[in-house]
């Protein structure tokens, strides 16, 4: 399935697109499968298993999407049996990130091979990992905000994965059960920001630096995180290609490496790093500006695109 | 106000600590003074106000912190009152960290002067900032957990605050406004996992890496962060001892310099650096050891005590 958080008259709802530009409310489609059924507690139980928000459902694990996908078949089959819309178009919603307060925002430095090569460094053995905070989250169809304490504002092109159950000294064997699925995130940089002490994690962790979706692919559906094609553009001109096989550190290796550290649980998301040619590195050197349109796509996952909106009269 | 997390007949609550050793039940007690009121809506009056969950009370800011105060006095002078206990006796609760589940927790390195003088380097002009996970809390009555995929455990004491309310481009002057509280965390580093790569963060994120409380002391209580001699001693022995005095970057400035850069919300927690004197910095260096025990004193606010505990048959 691809999994989206959706806004629809003021309510944040758990969806899945269907047929490219439908969107199911899962929770309502499952209470009306469960109304049908005659089930007095719908309500109940549909909050119990199909909740309406991405943090809880991916608590469910694979019994939740398994009952989700059954709900989606009822509600494209019963448009009109609720009280609730089940079925929107697209376009009468507005897509926003899959995850908005995941319990950790993992990111991963240096990772991508031939990149690494490239700039005649050693693989490294070890991932460098940092973080980022929630509030740098914005959805598919937000502007990425560029506040004017920097002029250095970058891209990068991520990969990334969504925990899926909790994860505690998992091995490389086993890891992809524990990933629910996976996304594209635009780890945005404010390079001069980044930079200017030796942990990065200041420059990362700007408000809105983190443009996300446009949804989540099922792991069940994307069963190999391997081979897949990753190119951002920005106004479309090609800035950044490569493709996950380039992965120093596979989702294999990071969820073994990681959950060695510490517990991962349902809702983590792990960017797992990005290829070369980032604005920073370019030469002559190039960074955002004002109404910039960035691209990211992702084989087998989708698009994530958003606008560069500089924030006037924000004090630095 | 002394606030803290406990958890009683497997229940997690919010309470103050009064008299040094009571324990009142800060929700139940308000609930019990609106009964006397004659306030039918009781339970739902007092969960919003002040629930029992320390995120979720210090979203109240100090509205709730006042109505808080005020159910103590209640509680004390009533204390049969309720059909639920209203005041503990210290040893009859497990003291938890204060918070379970900040948003952030922002940890500050290289922030005291003495100490980077010493070390022959020049004051930083930018704070280093890095991330720890939730992940990482324990309580003030837990041990610190060991796990074997290292031998060189080290301790960090710090003097930490947390946000009381929604701070974005704060002033210096107003800073103070929107810390709810002080405490202690232990920033217990994995000192050779910290350093194999540039980025500190797999040596922080170790479960059970953030020994925090033994409370939060209110920052009506603790009006100036300033001049709190900080100490911290292994089995007895000092081994860190300075003062908030020394801090480059105080209070008020990391609340300007990180609020310029993100929101800042309730429960939002910050480490505020360490005091020369770690272990891995003597020579010899001295790691920590299964059974040691390690205090941190801070004026003003309290002790936090905790012993190490090796983590036998954990695979690495």
């Amino acid at each position: 399935m691809r999994l989206i958080t959706f806004t629809v008259d003021g309510y944040s709802r758990v969806g899945a697109i269907v047929e490219e530009n439908k969107v199911v409310d899962l929770n309502h489609a499952y209470q009306a499968q469960l109304q049908r059924e005659g089930k007095y507690r719908y309500e109940q139980i549909a909050e119990a298993f199909v909740p309406s928000k991405m943090e809880a459902f991916l608590q469910g694990g694979n019994e939740s999407i398994d009952i989700a996908r059954k709900a989606v078949d009822f509600a494209l089959g019963n448009q009109t049996s609720s009280e609730h819309k089940l079925v929107y178009s697209k376009n009468e919603v507005k897509v926003e990130a899959p995850l908005s307060k995941p319990g950790k925002m993992i990111c991963v430095g240096h990772n991508y091979r031939e990149h690494i090569l490239e700039m005649g460094r050693e693989l490294p053995s070890n991932p460098v990992v940092f973080a980022k905070f929630a509030n740098t989250i914005v959805g598919p169809e937000d502007d990425i905000p560029h506040y004017p304490i920097s002029e250095q504002l970058d891209y990068e092109a991520e990969f990334a994965f969504v925990v899926g159950s909790q994860a505690r000294n998992v091995s490389e064997d086993d890891a992809l059960d524990y990933v629910a699925g996976y996304t594209i995130v635009n780890d945005v940089t404010y390079r001069d920001i980044q930079r200017r002490t030796l942990q990065w994690l200041q420059g990362k962790a700007v408000e809105g630096s983190a443009p996300m979706g446009p949804w989540l692919v099922t792991s069940d559906e994307l069963t190999d995180p391997s081979g897949l094609e990753i190119v951002l553009t920005v106004n479309g001109e090609e800035r950044q290609r490569s493709n996950t096989r380039n992965l120093v550190f596979t989702v294999q290796k990071l969820v073994a490496f990681l959950s060695n550290l510490m517990t991962l649980e349902p809702g983590d998301i792990v960017l797992t790093g990005t290829p070369g040619g980032v604005g920073f590195a370019r030469d002559p050197q190039v960074f955002l500006k004002d109404g910039d349109v960035v691209k990211i796509e992702v084989d087998n996952v989708g698009t994530l695109e958003n606008k560069v909106a500089l924030q006037k009269g924000v004090e630095a």
